[in-house]
């Protein structure tokens, strides 16, 4: 049983007492109820949870615990996962040459505002090394060849397996993953696209921006999905840009945007907010 | 018992295990739980809940439910509201000369937008008197002046109480109310104050805000209280300005903020979103 | 000569002195200078400006400085439109059913907001002619059939040219006009289109919001050209919205969202801030 | 005479003839406008104008341009100051412990945002030491004690002026310094305020903002006078909130808003686009 806070997230077909099961259930092994946030999808009939529950009495084990959850949950056809507060989330960092996300993330990593740990940061080029170093996460460079992607790819999964990684953030990160690998690291991918999604897919986002006339750029942070830049949406924002701004300025503005998008999303999967239900992303704030 | 939705509000101080009785009470009672927005002020150790559930069983009769909620409340000192959704609100519109935010809400009020009736448009002149008309709703003048303001606030309580007034909207009423009345009507007056307040606080707000060259001007929404200017904040907004806008265009841009806050504030109480915890606003959302 | 206010828009390819050139023209006229705009596209070495200047002396006459401006913007390749103040324009809203554009502009209008005469409401519905009426603004109903779309096309011209008019908005007009009509008004159609174009272009764009999961919503004002939700972006907003926004939620966050940005960009063409270059505006704020 | 990209900027009181005769006067020395932005503040007469002006005639000096150039607004009475665009500012960061600022400022510079030179970081703690140096600026420690302030404010002076500074940036930089230095650095000091003055002036802005229940909470960077959280305003921003916030969110969400409005109020300074006037700033943008 859990000897500290937790959150439980459930994700199930709509049914009349669901939240009393649970909450009675909580309550019975002693826990205490710190928030809830649930509702309904009338569309699809999808009912999503999230709970934050207490340490309750110190005499039961979690392994029980865990066990009568589990019967719990099948018993009412509930998806469930339930994250204890001490068991922190390893991250691994993907970048390429853009330093702005990756200082971001670490920056905020050391101030104490992302609750994980971050083993390692990876890259296809050695050039931001110093800036992994400097906040004293080692740095891995597995170059990426046309060629040879296969073998890099696999060099990227021990490396993720050696260091028991649970979430891959790809800071500007210039390089497609399989759809092999992805499909392994399902929902465990978040991505930041520099635009607001659906529009300028694909590359160059702020030329075709600036082309179209645009009067608002944004980023968009999502999981990432086999099929490019289509994968549910985490956090959009936009900032406004004017005919002024040509690509340089566009580019210079979004990389606000694309720090603080791509920042909430990580934030919110590392406190257990996001759950994905078919396309879409939950996200319980 | 509901014999259609409703809205059960909760406030308290937090205790373990209030959540699983009252879920657990519903479902005792045929109550299906269909949203769920719960959580604690740490600080103060404030419990809040925002509770929505579907009609249950058909042969309970309301007055047996009620009744036994009351006994659940009493029970563990809490303090709550029961809204059943086929109650709709009957909604009382102040305003003076300015029509946005009248025509505002009256326009929304017409596309179904807000859940509520409109049983009467209340002002100190007759200005607006055609929209209010236009619109279908009653329009009632009451001048104001200060040798009689007593007599005034006489025929305004009279009114309200004729039409079963539950919630009084100040549209931009450039009238002061007296403690005592406003105190009668306790978190059922919303204002919109043409301030991002506590920021310029009392009259001329834009020029205020002009001549500190303020680069945003915002707009609030409040609970009105004997204390002008200082009510709790129910919503607020904001909008870019510059140095080319004058007093006038600052005026211009700021009724747009004023009118999309302060409808914002009424729906949220409309759809009892709203619950006062000491001098803040839980904003249910 | 002008013997009020006038703005002047200039459009031409980059050369040296081209400021100096009309702002000396400007001063041998007697007229002064109360604000200049000017930029250059670079990558396209595009010159524009806007100047607005005022009245100068009282014994020049308008056609006398109209065709001397004439001569230096040939001398000078310029492309050039001057308005005097004195000369509102003309406009025209078309709309079908939706209210809220509608209203919107008209009580804008009502309040001194638009620097414009609006001599006419055309629909292809009845539904609205209420409300423009309680404005005091003619209603022309002019039914829409597939099938006598040209006739259709017809009377409308004919109304437009009989009411002078210099610019139609369409507040939510939900039919295609003709490219050929199109052409003839290039430039003075402005639409709001319900999305964050080039994101869900065509129709249902809040379904195609909702079902893509997207965590803002907007809406876009633009010149109309031929090609559908192709012309030229005059002004975007957006609006936050979540998972618990269905499709009736988003409808009418975004009707917020829609009326403050076609106001902006209507407010925007009668305050000549507008410039088209290429496939771009030039919004002069 | 300007060998490179020059920007003008003026301010007087207005009267007729002004933008001509400048215009005119960089046409005759040579020099291409390539921006101008002029405007007229109504209710003062307060002209004022950015110009940007490309170098002309080879052959002509700068001494000779720069001597005209000044006979010139000597003439109609316009106080002005030329940049040239080869003359990079040299900025000094000052701060105490906190390092989003400071980091983010230092890494804007380093991806090349900020046009300036940063030849030192001054601090009266030695915190952030490490950051400094990490992107190769030199860092120097100023302790500071309430009864040798005189003494620490002559090192700083000191300091200041063997590096060529010309402008101070306050990145949470957490001393009042005396209103004899700050008078010696008129409209050079910029200071990021953690609240949306004049809302929550002075200390603790997240506390009281969170005690206030307020909706949204901001930063303001603005000049420094002798009058603390007074000067002239030249940037703001602010970020949704909600009952949900503590003191402690509240001051994550800040540090966000707090980075890029400092950031946008230097790149505006290096740039050239901000213009004192009274107690406002004009933001040329």
């Amino acid at each position: 049983m859990p000897d500290s806070n937790a959150i439980l997230l459930v994700s199930c077909q709509d049914r009349p007492g669901l939240v009393a099961e649970v909450a009675g259930f909580m309550h019975q092994q002693g826990c205490n109820i710190t928030r809830v946030d649930q509702s309904v999808d009338v569309e699809h009939g999808a009912f999503r949870m999230r709970m934050a529950i207490e340490k309750g009495e110190p005499d039961l084990d979690r392994s029980t615990f865990l066990e009568a959850l589990s019967r719990l949950c099948e018993r009412h056809g509930m998806a469930s996962t339930l994250h204890f507060g001490e068991e922190r989330s390893r991250l691994a960092i993907l970048c390429t040459r853009e330093p702005h996300c990756l200082h971001d993330i670490l920056q905020r990593h050391e101030s104490g505002e992302l609750e994980c740990e971050i083993p390692i940061v990876i890259s296809n080029h050695e050039t931001l090394r110093p800036t992994a170093e400097f906040f004293g996460i080692p740095f891995l460079h597995i170059p990426v060849d046309p060629a040879t992607r296969a073998e890099s790819e696999g060099r990227l999964q021990s490396a993720l397996e050696e260091h028991g990684i649970d979430l891959m953030v790809l800071a500007r990160y210039m390089q497609v993953l399989s759809p092999e690998f992805v499909e392994g690291w399902r929902n465990r991918i978040i991505n930041i696209h520099h635009s607001f999604l659906p529009a300028f897919a694909g590359a160059s986002p702020y030329r075709q921006a600036h082309e179209r006339g645009v009067k608002l750029i944004g980023a968009t942070a999502h999981y990432v999905t086999a099929e490019l830049d289509a994968g549910p949406i985490i956090s959009q924002q936009v900032i406004d840009c004017s005919h002024r701004d040509g690509v340089v300025e566009l580019t210079r503005k979004g990389r606000d945007v694309e720090r603080t998008t791509l920042a909430r999303a990580v934030r919110c999967h590392l406190d257990r907010k996001l759950l994905v239900q078919g396309d879409q992303v939950v996200v319980f704030e």
